[in-house]
């Protein structure tokens, strides 16, 4: 049975109804964990799933932060630091990756409370997360504010991308099911995923209702 | 063998190679494609990756257009009509959906270059996806310009979403699996998801190093 819901409906849902029915509505997404560091060299670590590829050329990364939550220090430390490191999540650090959206206060690195270790690079003064198969060093570039329901859209470049050499292709793809990238869907579903194909740059036809070969 | 590869030679790459690079760094993205009407009432379908959530209270969610390319369609209509569908694309019809990338005049509706069909409803003038099996109409609120690549960001609010009963579960969580929802990594790979778990809502452990139960 296909069911119909307005947004009439969807205002009035109960709290986390809500929130798992629009999280789960835009489709899987990615997972990542934000690492940064305050001034006075205390670390942070934070889960996130809008992590999102604004531009290539320059190197742009986007993610959504809503400021009057848990995520406070993340945003904090970029601003004060102007850095930060995304690192991707697979499939053997779920459960500590997932515990970082636990709510601890500012004095605790999430580092602290699971499994994941920090590691350093000369490119950033940032952590990054040492389990992570994938890593990310970000410069800030801008916030932009999202007046509908107070989020921030926090805007990097790519300063340094870590990863396996083994896993890019040579086109320049890189293969995240060997990487063992996990996607999310809502606020706590985790998925592996499997590759049904890539598919060639795709040209117009010429007449319409044509079957592509 | 970790390759570390720097800003300046990501700005070096041939234009393919870190089209794919960049595409692929920053995770699973959602396949959802975007369909809209002009004012003389022709259609346009193009997919996208970029679709996030934004908030649930109001119920937000953006995505990231490139004005000067063949999504100008998108853009426009959007802008013309305030009025536009997101449709998940699904293992179906990848074949179809990825070919709505092809560059075609404006003159031209993807529906007609394509297996997918025009489905309407009541609650918005765009068209949505027949085959999809989870679609949202859609309201445009607000476009957001991304100064530093001149991207431009769509906020939406959900209007009506449309979807199976059964694969909403008790708590609002959607099964993306059931639906065969497809994510993308890259420009042009299309994967399955199969989901490993759902986590428990994460609460502060008493100690450091704890291992969680």
């Amino acid at each position: 049975m296909i069911r119909k819901i307005s947004k009439n409906e969807i205002d009035k849902m109960d709290f986390l109804y809500r929130n798992n029915l629009m999280n789960a509505i835009t489709g899987y997404k990615s997972a990542n964990l934000i690492a940064t560091k305050d001034h006075e060299g205390l670390s942070n670590l934070a889960i996130f799933s809008s992590v999102t590829h604004f531009g290539s050329n320059p190197p742009v990364i986007g993610f959504v932060l809503r400021p009057n939550t848990v995520l406070r220090n993340t945003y904090e430390n970029i601003k004060s630091s102007g850095e930060y490191t995304i690192n991707h999540v697979n499939s053997d650090i779920i459960s500590d990756a997932h515990h970082t959206s636990a709510k601890y206060p500012p004095e605790v690195s999430e580092f602290n409370y699971t499994n994941l270790s920090e590691e350093y690079h000369p490119c950033t003064n940032a952590p990054f997360v040492k389990e992570a198969v994938i890593k990310i060093a970000m410069k800030f570039h801008e916030e932009i504010p999202v007046k509908i329901n107070g989020t921030i859209l926090i805007l990097g470049t790519v300063q340094k991308l870590i990863l396996p050499d083994s896993i890019i292709a040579e086109d320049g793809f890189v293969d995240l099911n060997t990487a063992k990238t996990v996607a999310i869907t809502g606020l706590d579903a985790y998925h592996q995923a499997l590759q049904i194909n890539r598919l060639p740059y795709a040209r117009p036809k010429d007449k319409p209702f044509e079957i592509q070969d």
